[in-house]
């Protein structure tokens, strides 16, 4: 068996042909668009029945192409692939995207006897494949996307994905926390590269820190264990296994053509391996954005802050069913806190609910006290009320010119005590209050906090962090 | 004892007065603000400092106030509410909303004291309190309301609650969804309108079919628990406790002055009176949009519609875990749906994942041959992405512009064969899609669908409100 290109070689095209390009889309899909966006050098949109896509000069075959064609991204239907894959034999080409769907997760036998085909064909002429039935690669370093808009500055985490859904998710959703990619590969049917090989090769990526993992099943589960476990060695993995009810479990043979596997299994492989087992992509991203962040606390004793209103019962009991401790906080603290904090509406013990946060230095000198306190681990702080952004920044007290800056102070005092702080900032969906919220939420990751969308998500998501950290060092 | 006014009297205020009114606020807390958007026909500012406050004349006390006033709004510190107290009986005022608050709720003796001789006091004086320390009334049918931006048109659901965060969160956020209200109450510590009284008075009000209740704690329970009972054999009711955990509870105590109880006491009352019991205010808004929109279904079996992707997978485990089922679909309806559903990427047993939903009248059809299952008792139907909302709204092939009257020929065919659906739509907080999202779920709950912001919300609900159309037919 000859060797065969890398994944480094997939990952950096030095120049992308879009078989089946349209000019008709934007977003995810958007294959062109998404190309220019990120800058990518060399981008050949192929169609028959175009001279032009998107500003680019556009070929009828992959054959007229002029220069050299590193990487495919195939938008045909699955009857027309067989001649285009020749071409791009032709041409020297290394990896083949199929977003093409139509394979064998429709459980149709001519389909799946083209799948086969397809595998066969282009093992022989060297050409590495992603998909079918997936969204392909999104790579800004390497100036690659699958969808228009997202974010062109890479990051530390790497998401490997058998659900386009779930990778369109995490990359559009987490840009509004900061979240930033070294790789994501939306991977689909799986029939050349599969997870068990993308794993391996995460754990020596030095672009990658943190790995996310959403599995639909395995025809071979071996291979993928075993490279779970010698990557979660090494780096934080969180995993997200899609099918692990009976009715998901079916559902997931129409969609990847996979087979499931049962919860207990996995919670098992989880435990061993020490990847953090989340239930949804919301989970995921939260993991993902508190690895990024440095949200991982140093244990599970929680100091609550929040500025004003029943936020605090609802967030006390929301600490405490995530598992985490509430303690009250020290007298000394509280004296210190009472010094600056005014008497209405303020519990001082923890949590802590005051209106000081909106006033001057307040939020800064709040965290400042609370961080000195032997007894807390790790402090939550909601800003914003979600409902708040319904009308404009300033509308719940919030001052939100000046909290930029006094989330800086608190960062640095936290440093001073080596703890970290969950800043949660509901976001609205009402278009009024959408832009201050996003643009607070923007603020207080670029400060470098983990942000959260309520108590309760900052909670579970310190509790697992916390888990997962006594579970390593164990 | 002499007959004291009635809740009736207090709803309906022909006039208003808004002592300590400031002209520098927006949102929750401007009153002033909150009454002209109403349409209250009688707002007085009361303000020593100003002689005009948002383009109303101003006055130096309640007692320089030309005409009658009927209701207080009090934004004055605590020590100075004796002397206006005096001012109100002078004037024959009926009832006075504390939002000021420094009572009882700080824990100290000289602030209880306080609060004891206010109750006293407005009881000679024949005046209703509402608080102190809260958000006070929204009763769009009387144009009067806490916060600017309120829906102004009138419903059917009542919402009282001891924490005003929760109060503006469920109007808020409510609104998005459709949700509408007859009266929402934000009472604080309750020295004397409580929530039994509120109870008792929402089951004889022809204005509200379904209540929401957040309660924190109780000085006697048993006037309560009677008047949730008689209320609950009659209307559907959802119930929030904050403090239900150890470190909750402690934060009940600083808050509105009150003892929290124990999860286990709460789960058996809410059982026992047939009350649905939710984790937090997103659960309860969930339910309340599960009651106002029909969304109550006639049996556990679900069919998930989704357009395409790894949600059908993640679908079917929430669904699954939430205790629902979701059973195939028989042979008839799949071939029913074979004859428009194109092969690509297809799942007809259930889920369905069908890019058809996109085209001409897929998505009516698809409704109406699912429907018509007998094995089928509900139907969640995902539009949109979440993410799919950051670029613009036909961008995922969403043809947003075709959607609203899908949904309203789907509509019909639910009524046809007397289903329900829910409808999925996550919000997004990217400002660049926020509008197109809000737009598509408001034409949703617009032609009467509950919405949700996630499959896995819904089905927590569906599973809620079949549970409890068991009970209450038990």
């Amino acid at each position: 068996m000859m060797e065969r290109h890398d994944l480094d070689a997939v990952f950096q095209p030095r120049s992308v042909a879009v078989v089946g390009a349209s000019s008709r889309m934007s977003g995810p899909g958007d294959f062109v668009g998404s190309l220019i966006d990120q800058g990518c050098p060399a981008i050949y949109p192929i169609n028959p029945k175009a001279t032009e896509i998107a500003g680019l000069p556009a070929y009828p075959t992959l054959t007229a192409v002029p220069g050299p064609v590193d990487h495919v991204i195939s938008a045909i239907p699955a009857a027309a692939v067989p001649g285009m894959l020749e071409d791009a034999g032709a041409k020297g080409v290394r990896s083949i995207h199929f977003f093409t769907a139509g394979f064998a997760e429709t459980g149709l036998a001519d389909r799946a006897a083209l799948q086969d085909m397809l595998i066969a064909r282009a093992r022989e002429l060297d050409i590495r494949l992603i998909g079918p039935n997936c969204m392909g690669l999104y790579v800004p370093r390497h100036h690659i996307a699958f969808g228009t808009g997202m974010p062109t500055d890479p990051g530390r985490v790497a998401f490997f994905s058998q659900s386009g859904t779930h990778a369109n998710e995490v990359v559009y959703n987490g840009a509004l926390r900061g979240l930033r990619f070294s790789k994501v590969v939306s991977f689909g049917n799986a029939v050349d590269i599969d997870a068990a090989e993308l794993c391996a090769y995460a754990r020596t990526d030095a672009e990658t820190e943190f790995v996310g993992l959403y599995l639909e099943g395995l025809a071979d589960a071996r291979p993928l264990l075993d490279a779970l476990r010698t990557l979660a060695a090494v780096k934080p993995v969180a995993l997200l296994k899609g099918g692990l009810t009976e009715a998901g479990g079916r559902s997931t043979q129409s969609h990847t053509a996979s087979l499931a596997g049962s919860g207990s299994i996995w919670r098992a492989v989880a435990r061993q391996v020490n990847a953090v087992l989340v239930d949804d992509m919301a989970e995921m991203e939260d993991v993902l954005v508190g690895w990024q962040f440095d949200g991982v606390p140093t244990g599970p004793r929680v100091a609550l802050v929040v500025g004003g209103g029943g936020l605090s019962v609802q967030g006390a009991d929301d600490i405490q069913r995530a598992g985490l401790q509430l303690p009250e906080l020290a007298a000394r603290t509280q004296d210190a806190l009472r010094k600056f904090t005014p008497l209405a509406g303020t519990g001082l013990r923890n949590p802590v609910d005051t209106v000081s946060l909106w006033r001057g230095e307040g939020l800064a000198d709040t965290v400042r006290v609370i961080a000195q306190d032997p007894a807390i681990d790790v402090l939550i702080l909601q800003l914003g009320m979600g409902w708040a952004g319904s009308f404009d920044a300033d509308a719940s007290g919030g001052h939100n010119s000046q909290l930029g800056q006094q989330l800086i102070h608190a960062r640095r005092h936290l440093r001073a005590a080596r703890k970290t702080m969950a800043v949660v900032i509901p976001p609205t969906g009402d278009p009024r209050g959408a832009p201050a919220t996003a643009q607070l939420i923007s603020r207080a990751w670029q400060v470098g906090y983990p942000t959260f969308a309520s108590i309760r998500a900052a909670a579970r998501t310190l509790a697992r962090l916390n888990d997962w950290r006594l579970n390593a060092n164990a």
